[in-house]
């Protein structure tokens, strides 16, 4: 049951896109208080044994419990365990325990969750302004509160199918040579390759929805050459505009008061990529069609799909900070400075990025009223991303086109994926991937996945590899790194076979990834989800935060950590542990309910198949284009008559309702003998009991 | 056996206390190269399996593979994973595999490892300068090589026994008043403690050897105060002495020439915590022996206790480094700036501290020869404690008085301990100090220890409460946080209890740690492994670097992430598994060889008894002073007659060779049954079998 409250007057975020009446009853569950100073604080006291799990895109553990966090979109690229924000604000928590209960605090500034941080049992939610809504659930478990909370805020955005392809980026591949080159040693190597990546050394100046003519001389020839390899280019797009006469998009914006505005009416200044440039009000409804529109200059030069970035928004500096800045060197003697002193110059220019006095510094158009963008500041990147795909639903009414965002709020799971934001080769950053994906998915964010290796700072070998073996599971699986660090694309670690065996098991997945994860959207599911959402009742599971149930039928447990040869495994059922080398390289063996430890060599890929399913595989291949979804293969672990629903489309157009994109495959008793079915070529059955 | 290299003409860093003749033998296992550069490089072709142990005090693993680690000496806060130096440089490894081999880099200069970085199977060895000897190392195994190793560069640093206590600091209790005040909550609680810590603010100035009139206006007498209560005070003492007209320390400094000279004789100038000060040339014997002798009036004042800190040595800022930063801002048009200038302006003054340039623009006394510091750089931390210890042998010569340093060096294990230096509270950093202590007694730093709760950072309870169950097993028992941070004292959290129990069992566990370290000082032995130097031929032993031997009696398993109520463990033999919620209340479980999960509730300490072991504890108590050590309680794991042989002395004299130090435990059949006999009066046998 879904309990909706009003508090004051807030902006329609349309994070919910039900209807629904405000409830009568006080608010069930919660202790509400509202403070002298006007905020209102919700708590809740936490029994020893509640999971509290949610908040989407955050920092630490599954479990959120035992630190605070800020749900405001942050740009900050060191994810170290003290941080309280990321880049996404997803306000959805659920308590877990004898008694279960979900709440999403619909807020579009700033709203802080301490999960047990300030005292150990309790949680409050504090949202620092007095307008919001709230919602609570209650329900059977965790698992249903949260299907009840995804059916309210609507179906998540769809992929298209190449999507699933591996995809390799790098800030940046800085010209049509250099990506030939990468593309030609991923093929030379027989590693698989979907998509290569534009980040921004691709436009001109930094300047959206420009191409650098000196990099990209004839780029619309250069998608379709790419093209015709296999390969899509997905060019990158930041939020700010650069400020740069004669530049069309600067020039429309201005004259349409398209831009965000200073108190005074003039427009928002702040630096980014292209120095100083203008925010567009992705909150006013005629700037978020305007520059949506745009993105079809490059949806004619071939384009199909699009990152946004740099929208929580980021800003490295404005003329107001720069301004302070100034005013304190000069008063500062430096020519004897004690400690403090500099210190305080230091802080003072690290300080100019993201300083809270900025975003209070300017204003968005929402319906005729100016509204201060710290109250909507989590709306941001989440408009900018609705405005890319309300325009691509006009531009390509029945063609999917890739998108996903950095900085996001929930509603706008509906218009794009995210991923996880600027990472670091970390070891300690493959567990936060592993441990962010089940939140993510609660949060409708579906299409996601993290920089594979690792952004900032330099992989090694074994590091790519044990990302890549779990990057596999997830539908966005992208290598990028940074400017300025080793170079991480698959064939630059030494002998590149080890890469192609690990990129050949995704490829033989697509099929049943693609199924769960469509399956997960148009079902208003999760494909990706913890343990004790499968296994409710098995205390041992609810403590599992680094393995995996992968839609039905399989579990995975990811290796992370350096130099392990293997890692411990809780089974919450017997299963079926299929090890693979490559898609046809494979060991079996069945365990038993209960805790093991396995052995994961580097260049291995641990899947355990659930009691009761199949897991269908076709052939691999080097890119989505060419694959076959006509004959599979079938692992399955049964010893009766199973079924698996497989959910099939052409991958790119909407046609997803389509009761015909489902086909079966059954394990059937034929003769006394169980034996494969599908309307499928199946060429090859490996059954276990 | 043991071989000896020279390479070029180094100078003497007393790394090695024993006398040993050139090999003639060319350099075995490793290959060795001399570049065109003149850098000689060492290689090593790892097989699979090896493992490469050593290194101190470094980031990452146990196991070092697949990273680089430059060894450096250097003040940086914050250990993320891709750091390559922290404060020490300890430059032993040991190859452990078919072939186990140590190899031991005496070059007071930088030193490259890269350990299956660059090339996943290659360790390469990289001295940055062509002076310095080699140590090549084989033995049987890993612990036989370490052993020799040990044997060659002397007896250990051997602290009071009071530094076993629990010890409370806090960057800064800022009075006597904050100290009584901490003090008594403290025995309010009844929760042990053995000293508090002075942290710069005690320092009229930041002066070293002065302390502040205003806060501390009875320093003398408040010393004996806190003394009565069973609490030593400990100061810091940081490297840089404060450039001020008439005080004394700077005064006879620069008189006698004892401070680093600028390479035209000036006095050089760093800015640290004082502001501008000169560094004492710890490398000139006279300026060592000088700055020693400093340390009497604070040992006058009835301190027993000291931390030598900022000796990497730590530089905020140069006068060089200043003066180009202000020639380039005056260079850049700050009105307009773009990004990069930004970024470049930022970058400069946070690369004005410890700056490679500065390293290079001082120089040292070395017996008349001038030396670069660059060149000698990982002596500077070494040879300030040295200074303080060799000075405590004059001052006090038969008292113990506790010294450790955050800068050190292989051969500083004879003159103090280490802490690790400004962690945080993160999880990751509990996790780091487990897998780091082992390593630093490889080298030789048995008294060691990190800060408990994490230095830098907000901590939480349940993050103290499994760092302080992990502590209790590290000679050096020290909560310590920085300024700015939430108060981590164990009576801040809620609930004291808990922490009282959980002290406790580290002051009943005393006796026996104490006895572990000491034997292992005296036998240049290691107190804590890992638990493959135990179990050598235990191939999945090998592979656990979350589990440490302490002592010859048992081994500890801590639990070291959020949430978890409890932990994989792996037992190489049977063992006896007592889980303490509190000196006095325990269950006991005997578990066999092989993984095992355990649940450990957070208030739980699990600790493992082997097989034909013994565990003697006396009764907690509220400080070192009041232990009762003539009473013990025994909990064997046997089911033969066993001994277990207990060092012990007055705790604080030199004596420590006397052979009436020891006194034996034994589980005896007496009358067909198993009883313990002892000198000392067993107050209750709990026997296992």
């Amino acid at each position: 049951m879904i309990r909706k409250y009003l508090y004051g007057n807030p902006i329609e975020t349309s994070a919910i896109t039900e209807e629904m009446e405000l409830s009568k009853d006080p608010i069930p569950y919660f202790n509400e208080l509202t403070l002298n100073s006007g905020e209102t604080v919700f708590t809740y006291q936490m029994t020893e044994s509640d999971i509290v799990y949610g908040l989407g895109e955050a920092n630490r553990g599954l479990n959120k419990r035992g630190y605070i966090y800020e749900s405001f979109c942050t740009d900050d690229p060191n994810h170290t365990e003290e941080k309280r924000s990321l880049y996404g604000a997803h306000n959805f928590v659920v308590i877990s325990g004898m008694i279960s209960v979900g709440i999403f605090i619909d807020c579009a500034a700033k709203v802080t969750f301490d999960i047990g941080y300030t005292e150990q049992d309790t949680l409050k939610i504090t949202p620092s302004v007095p307008d919001f809504k709230v919602y609570v659930i209650d329900g059977k478990d965790a698992y249903d509160i949260v299907k009840q909370f995804r059916k309210i805020i609507g179906r998540s955005y769809i992929a298209p199918r190449w999507a699933f392809g591996f995809q390799q980026s790098r800030w940046s591949y800085m010209n049509e040579d250099e990506i030939r080159e990468v593309v030609r040693k991923y093929r030379e190597n027989g590693i698989p390759l979907d998509a290569i990546y534009l980040d921004i050394d691709y436009m001109e100046g930094y300047k959206d929805f420009t191409v650098s003519d000196e990099r990209f001389p004839n780029f619309k020839d250069f998608v379709a050459e790419m093209r015709s390899q296999g390969v899509r280019l997905v060019p990158i797009i930041d939020a700010g505009v650069k400020i740069e006469d004669g530049y069309d998009v600067y020039e429309e914006g201005v004259q349409n008061n398209y831009f965000c505005k200073r108190e005074d009416g003039s427009d928002f200044v702040a630096g980014v990529w292209p120095g100083r440039t203008h925010f567009p009000d992705f909150l006013n409804e005629d700037a978020r069609k305007w520059f949506g529109s745009k993105y079809k200059v490059l949806l004619d030069d071939g384009i199909e799909g699009f990152w946004n970035d740099m929208n929580e928004p980021a800003m490295f500096y404005t003329d107001e900070g720069l301004n302070e800045v100034k005013d304190y060197i000069k008063n500062v003697d430096l020519s004897n400075p004690d400690s403090e002193t500099i210190f305080k110059v230091k802080d003072k220019l690290s300080g100019l990025a993201n300083r809270m006095e900025d975003y209070c510094g300017f204003y968005h158009n929402v319906d005729g009223q100016m509204i201060r963008h710290d109250k909507v500041h989590n709306l941001f990147g989440y408009n900018m991303t609705r405005s890319a795909g309300e325009a691509f639903d006009e531009l390509e009414p029945n063609k999917r086109i890739l998108m996903f965002s950095r900085s996001s709020y929930i509603g706008m799971h509906r218009y794009g994926g995210i991923w996880t934001g600027d990472n670091q080769s970390w070891w300690s950053h493959l567990l936060l991937n592993i441990k962010m994906m089940s939140s993510l998915n609660m949060c409708g964010f579906l299409y996601s996945g993290a920089d594979l290796g690792g952004f900032g700072s330099n992989c090694t070998r074994d590091l790519m590899l044990r990302w890549l073996a779990f990057g596999i599971f997830t539908p966005l699986m992208r290598n990028h790194s940074a400017l300025g660090t080793r170079r991480q694309e698959c064939y630059n670690f030494g002998d590149t076979e080890d890469f192609k065996n690990i990129l050949s098991i995704r490829y033989s997945l697509i099929p049943y990834l693609y199924s769960e994860y469509m399956k997960a959207c148009l079902n208003d599911d999760m494909m990706i989800k913890p343990l004790s959402f499968e296994y409710p009742a098995d205390d041992f599971a609810r403590g599992v935060e680094d393995q995996l149930m992968i839609g039905e039928s399989i579990m995975i447990a990811p290796v992370y950590e350096q130099n392990a040869n293997g890692r411990y495994v809780y089974l919450p059922e017997d299963m079926l542990l299929v090890t693979f080398k490559s898609s046809s390289q494979r060991k079996y063996q069945i365990l038993k309910k209960g805790p093991h430890f396995i052995t994961v060599a580097l260049n291995e890929v641990p899947v355990f198949i659930r009691k009761n399913k199949l897991l269908p595989l076709c052939r691999t291949t080097i890119c989505t284009d060419n694959m076959d979804t006509s004959r599979f293969e079938i692992i399955a672990y049964t010893n009766d008559n199973i079924d698996y629903t497989m959910y099939e489309d052409d991958g790119i157009s909407k046609d997803y309702d389509n009761p015909n994109n489902y086909c079966q495959f059954s394990i059937k008793k034929i003769d006394d003998q169980l034996g494969a079915v599908s309307s499928k070529t199946i060429v090859k059955l490996s059954l276990f009991n």
